[in-house]
């Protein structure tokens, strides 16, 4: 592969996962959010954007990396799988920010932290460096599940 | 297989399980623990035996019906991770209630999780039913999982 195809392959990969995020992005927090109860361990709204944004960073190396050795075809599974998880990903922030529908959400992010095992595990196969990357992410969204129970259970009653 | 080895078999998975649970009930909720900020999802204390003894009871029937179909030989990735996740199992309440280490009792509670998800993958491609069984453990775990979290985070401080 060119070093011209491998430096756009980059490029697309990193565009991909960050527009997940923007996607998620535009079902902000709002008064409903600041309305919740929230358990004592959740972090400062600060730390969530550049947490996101490195993770879109590393998953987007991960699944170039996985591209670069084996294309889309040699690594099929693994890379529909992310783009799988990807959906899961902006899906979150449409239940629970745009819904206001944290039990949904919750469902949404145990399928989409078992997707990321998966891909993990698919990535780590082609290329360990690729699994790697993966963890950050893997942690976050496990950290994430927790919080989304906690805000569910804190907050019980109909969707407002 | 003949019906009194299959019974006998039975009766031995479900053994190995309870006695799993027996060895982690040795570290039983005390004063420690009474003396815990909860979160305010924190079931009723009543709630974990009766819980736990099904949990444990469904997974012997799991791992029976796989070594009945298969044979430990025939199935051994599956029943050796299954014993090893009863080997966790067993461990978290040492760590947790014995050591006093909700930070230590989480690692495990993790891999216990992630060892549960793969046991029930592999359960299932035997019989389907074996993998279903484990699905209310894991279900459980999960939730235990988030529980272990909140009262990490919510007890900081050196452990006593």
């Amino acid at each position: 592969m060119g070093t011209a195809r491998g430096t756009l392959g980059l490029l697309g990969w990193l565009v991909l996962s960050l527009a997940a995020g923007w996607v998620g992005s535009r079902f902000a927090p709002g008064a409903w959010y600041e309305s919740l109860a929230k358990p004592a361990w959740n972090p400062p709204a600060a730390v969530f954007a550049p947490v996101w944004t490195v993770l879109y960073v590393l998953m987007g190396v991960g699944a170039w990396l996985v591209w670069r050795r084996a294309g889309f075809s040699g690594a099929s599974p693994a890379l529909v799988l992310f783009l799988a998880q990807l959906g899961l990903n902006a899906l979150w922030s449409f239940l629970f920010f745009g819904l206001h529908r944290p039990d949904l959400a919750f469902l949404d992010i145990v399928a989409l932290w078992i997707a990321i095992l998966i891909v993990a595990v698919l990535f780590w196969r082609e290329d360990w460096r690729a699994g790697a990357v993966m963890l950050p992410y893997l942690a976050w969204v496990g950290f994430a599940s927790c919080l989304n129970f906690a805000l569910w259970r804190l907050n019980p009653g109909p969707a407002v």
